[in-house]
């Protein structure tokens, strides 16, 4: 039985999943669907990225991933299946596979053939991304639908630095929760936290887990992808503090002398 | 394995979705289940019946469609199974089939014996329809649930018209993305657009996707239902013209003379 | 087949769903996931309890559901097991499983060998919850997940009281309709309704079901779950009246003699 996710920025009260959701079990009717996500911000193709890239690793070998967040519908913009990981990911070329592009094989679809006939060019989810996704789920090889190429458009992504005493990174996503996740791996911290500063905001606290925080100060914990996570606890940090995405955060730890001079 | 859709009104924040979703697979523990939508407005018979006759031509043929938004739940309104174009159809009869019905036999269901015995007349969707489902998705034919009528209860819908130069129609829903759907055929856009007129709104260009617009002034586009679509690129059009669903749209089209005379 | 519900707080916009959607079908690949809700409050143990509670009766015997509402994770709460009337409860041991404990064994998760490794400690759904549930998925029995306790944390839940001409409660939920949910038995009202009184708002008609009431005078019916519910026809009661949950709910009845006195 195939497996294919779903993650676009449709929503759940218009009819366009559901007919992406019909057109794959007709093409492809042993498919399983599951969804990733179809809140993505309209349009937000830098939150779609971090989210499917956040979301796929659990799933299990052979699973097709299908994103559509896709301002440029109907453009000449590529269609672009990636395998990666032992999995194989549909999604239109505008940065939405970045996070995922340095340990894949991407192609660009040529397979017009199996694109439906089409009363318009503002559905290509229905009438061209689903029956790509069908193909693969019916055991079509990836390397049957287009040549490889290597120039999938990236999206620029700040990559964290860190100097003794000093880290500093980004906001990439805000959770539901007002949680703020950022790219600083939390591996990186060592030492004892100064300061951490994002927005005007300042945090001192240290923690595991969210219950660990005193209610009303906010603190750094290790966040679930790796990274360091900025949170208040029973909260929403986000709304709090009047921070978002894309914020920079810098967090001060203590230099402890080197136990071995 | 049959395949199962659901459509309501009913929000994702209840109990209630899930626990049609039980009743189904405890009654037809074969059914694979589907949802085309949750998010219909409360009680917006019109809304559920465009989305249901947009996305349900998808699935494949065989699928049971489960369509429940009620306001007259526990009243004597009967419950209607309709089948076309061989899927089938079980939804009140107040309206919500009404797209399907020109090409669809129906029938009002007598079967007493499926419902679940009950503790009200609030929740039908989980005692009366969702049995009523199952039956068919175990394989029990449509006939044999009632008896074929011709008085379904329709929606009052305009039909688009046009005359030389004049395309006039209605906004028959507003995406996601604030894109004005109308009920006029996009195949009827024969000369070029002149001017088309929504609410306060006017528009004069004419695309074939959104991206193509000019960023900032409303378009028109072929849609995905065949019919014309009026949308502003990356933004959202209902929101920033004030328009919403029923209002009426008139579309000028340069009359050319006729080659042939 | 093994079927598995999920109910969070995590709504559906995040990378949580997936992740652990995608965890479930990695570990017990044989498994439906169907959802109950993921659009519990943040953190709104007593929601969840309520709708969990609702809706799983509904599902077939041998049901796994996965219900995670868990400001206390990381800490040292425990991860409960639960068996009743043949279905199977994993969530955290804060009150979440209140409603079922009354029929219920319950254990206490202690094979730490099924979690995952992981980076942190702030999404154990993924990491603990999930691979607990899928070992159920694939066969394990509770018994060999951990003991037998009798201490699982309760939320204090009010009960119902009545005297004679006087019915007492507590509104347990609202739903999306803004209907207001009570916890006194609808099979307790034998006479004629009064006056029932709720915040400010005061009802005297009785119904059984919503159009049956009269448009804007509010009314009490037997709800679907075998309580007394308040709603206004067509409109939202809890909005238009200011009634939340936990507000008392009190219902006069006509005493009639006895008439085998």
């Amino acid at each position: 039985m195939a497996l294919c996710t779903l993650l676009t920025d449709w929503g759940l009260r218009d009819y366009y999943v559901g007919a992406v959701r019909g057109t794959l079990l007709r093409l492809a009717p042993e498919t399983t669907l599951v969804d990733i996500t179809h809140d993505v911000a309209a349009g937000d193709v830098e939150a779609a990225a971090f989210v499917l890239a956040a979301a796929s690793p659990a799933f299990p070998r052979g699973t097709v991933h299908l994103a559509v967040v896709d301002p440029g519908v109907g453009s000449s913009r590529r269609i672009l299946v990636a395998e990666a990981e032992r999995q194989t990911y549909v999604a239109p070329d505008n940065g939405l596979l970045t996070p995922l592009l340095g340990a894949a094989v991407v192609r660009a679809v040529e397979r017009q053939d199996l694109y439906l006939p089409t009363v318009g060019h503002t559905f290509h989810g229905r009438d061209r991304f689903a029956p790509v996704a069908a193909s693969l789920l019916r055991g079509e090889r990836a390397a049957a639908l287009g040549p490889a190429v290597d120039d999938a458009l990236r999206l620029a992504m700040e990559s964290p630095t860190r100097a003794p005493g000093h880290l500093r990174g980004t906001v990439i996503h805000v959770d539901r929760f007002g949680n703020l996740v950022t790219n600083i791996p939390s591996c990186w911290l060592q030492g004892k936290v100064r300061r951490a500063r994002v927005g005007g905001l300042e945090a001192r606290r240290w923690a595991s887990y969210y219950a660990e925080l005193p209610p009303g100060e906010p603190g750094l914990l290790p966040g679930s992808l790796g990274t360091i996570e900025l949170a208040l606890r029973d909260a929403n940090l986000a709304r709090t503090a009047g921070v978002g995405r894309g914020e920079r955060v810098s967090v001060e730890v203590e230099v402890r002398d080197n136990p071995l001079r």
